[in-house]
């Protein structure tokens, strides 16, 4: 309880400092994010040992070579965690943006103006790149930040926001604004779950089970992001060439990220001249097939695709492959095993291209282009802290005005209501 | 657990007919919201019957006169939800609005357009006015709506919903759009409240108690509505007619709303000229002051604030005083015990204007003009489905816009990520 106590005094910290957070200008602000940047490099001996120790203690425990590759950093990780400062720092700031602004009849004058939301919490796993991240986007927000990073990251973590939180307290940032648990208790987790009072929305950056252990146990708004089982669906009229290379990229592009493709849907017109070649093509990137039994006919190397399959995110070089009658049967899979993340058709028909636009319930839905392009770079935002997978707030690659809120100012000359 | 089978049922028919719903073209909706308005007229007889069993239960239980009033139904409350209905049928349509679009340097074109949310449950009390204004407001954004009313109407509620629903499908809607949960049991809130898979959002409508629970109990987002703890903050250089003006609309006008006044903050330089005079005003119209030490001087008839008070939403006409000896003490006590709703300021210094409308985290923030115009019709929004006091979202009045999500549609010619 006591560790709890501390827990409701940063997160009280935090509130405090938000409000403060919220006026400082944007010149400081940018300031703060160079400086931050600067620290990171300055610093960058204290932060690999501290890495030193957290991948030693991942091996020690027997993490596999991917965990070890995502926790790991080198001083070229660094420099692009301080490049990637510095592009938030050049970003437009949303706060005190005014989105509109009227009069009404009686005169009153209302203008309704972005502002920070107030205190973010950010629960992420291993990587430890998303600390300096989050500390960006947050900070040139307005939003104080708290932080809850995976154990297996808890070193180097500490030392990245000890580094951040300093050189952005000595360029004037509010004392509070950076916060970040140092316990790996999972209690302090559902703890920082509950103080609704203190933190305004917290946004859960990892895989499936993360997030649903944060859906389920948060009374704080929460900001669903990530899982993204996506499809490609290529229509019977498409460009076999096109929708070749497109599920190559989709899938093998980098397939452990959420918007890679899991499962391929091709129409039975197209099945024969399409599936061979891409076949081949996905295979001779190793990637495995698992097919459906009409899907097999095209495909001699593939498995037998499971009923699990379809609902699976592999993030992997595995893919699903199954023929479709139609585009109604393409888009109702979609409904049924997706994750309303990024889904694509490739074809020459423009109805059905329509179609798909309008019924697929997606944040992101492609016509003859790759699921990739679900994120916030792509898309020209700059940067992004996440990609919704919800439709309440945001939806899709979120940058900074998702970060922000709205408040009405009203002008009045003595107006009351008759 | 029969009866929870069947929420679901309905949940999941709820979401089927929320992908054909998004699809129906305003044209469409508007026919179907002006029959539905009509239906109602015709059919006022047999809501007018279903609604004296309702009143007459609550008069056998003894409920409040104030209570009777809300539940109660006549003709011209009857003619009065048909009016409500055919203002949405008069109102912009946002689904399908483009708000924005973009060409990246590769060719692909990037559209943010609104969609509807999906499905919509509202849980509220008493008042079944409440029932036809969801229905048309979550018809209109093209949402499907589970509709959770309170036990003690209904009969009238499930009265209304029957034959608003009968006019929307022999209008063109499809059936499942429009759900009422019949059940009285708590139990079924319970339920309702997990059904994340096929419910976008939940929005209570009612007081703190209804709200915390939805709260505390859902893994569905929830939009937090209409707690008002607002305070008019009167400064040292206000035009003392001005304030004792608004105090009174902000108090009076409808007391039991929630953006009426609850506590009135006074500058200590003006409390000598103002308070007498304001005091007599609302004495006048009979509302009891509960005042700090430092107002009783200025107030003979008022009673001792307790700490209690300065946190109390009273809707009814009880208004606590406090002296303040500077605009921070007033912002602080704003921070401290406000319900982030509406706030008000009457001041003829501008910074302090400014500096009001700055610090002060609320949904709407109000310069010499009474906290009442918080509301989508004086907005200038049409309708309102309630007032959010949470910031992820929608914030303050929530009219159709705030009842949609965005989907992005992405056009390419072959584009893969490099």
């Amino acid at each position: 309880m006591a560790e709890y106590g501390e827990l409701i005094e940063k997160a009280k910290l935090a509130k405090d400092a938000s409000y403060k957070l919220g006026l400082v200008d944007t010149v400081t602000k940018n300031k703060a994010i160079e400086a931050m940047a600067s620290a990171l490099l300055e610093a960058s001996g204290e932060i690999l040992e501290a890495n030193r120790r957290d991948v030693e203690l991942a091996r020690s425990e027997g993490a596999s070579p991917a965990f070890i590759d995502r926790l790991s950093l080198n001083e070229k990780r660094i420099a692009s965690m301080a490049e990637g400062l510095r592009d938030v720092a050049k970003l437009p700031d949303p706060v005190g943006e005014v989105i509109a602004s009227w009069t009404r009849p009686n005169g009153l004058r209302i203008e309704k103006v972005r502002v920070p939301l107030g205190v973010i919490a950010i629960i992420y796993e291993a990587r430890p790149n998303v600390t300096s991240d989050a500390v960006g986007l947050t900070l040139k927000s307005g939003n104080s930040v708290i932080l809850k990073g995976g154990s297996s990251a808890l070193n180097s973590n500490a030392a990245i926001v000890k580094i951040l939180d300093k050189a952005a307290r000595e360029s004037g940032i509010p004392a509070g604004a950076i916060n970040f648990i140092e316990s790996t208790e999972r209690e302090s987790v559902y703890q920082l779950l509950k103080l609704r009072e203190y933190i305004d929305v917290v946004i859960p950056r990892g895989g499936a089970g993360l997030i649903n252990m944060v859906v389920e146990n948060s009374t704080v708004p929460v900001i669903e992001t990530g899982t993204g089982n996506c499809h490609v669906y290529v229509d019977a009229s498409a460009d076999v060439d096109m929708a070749r290379e497109i599920i190559v990229n989709a899938k093998t592009q980098r397939p452990a990220v959420c918007n890679a493709a899991e499962t391929l849907l091709v129409h039975e017109d197209i099945a024969a001249r399409f599936l061979p070649e891409a076949g081949e093509a996905l295979s001779a990137r190793g990637v495995e097939l698992r097919a459906c039994p009409r899907a097999m006919k095209y495909l001699p190397g593939a498995k037998a695709a499971t009923e699990d399959d379809w609902g699976t995110e592999f993030l992997d070089l595995i893919l699903a492959v199954k023929v479709v009658s139609s585009l109604d049967e393409a888009i109702d899979h979609i409904q049924r095993y997706g994750t309303r993340h990024s889904e694509a058709i490739v074809t020459r028909d423009e109805r059905n291209a329509r179609e798909f636009l309008d019924r697929v319930d997606a944040a992101a839905v492609y016509v003859n282009a790759s699921t990739r392009f679900t994120d916030g770079g792509e898309f020209g935002f700059g940067a992004e802290i996440g990609i919704s997978t919800q439709k309440l707030h945001a939806r899709g690659p979120m940058g900074l005005p998702e970060l922000t809120s709205i408040k009405y100012k009203v002008y009045g000359n003595g107006q009351v209501r008759g």
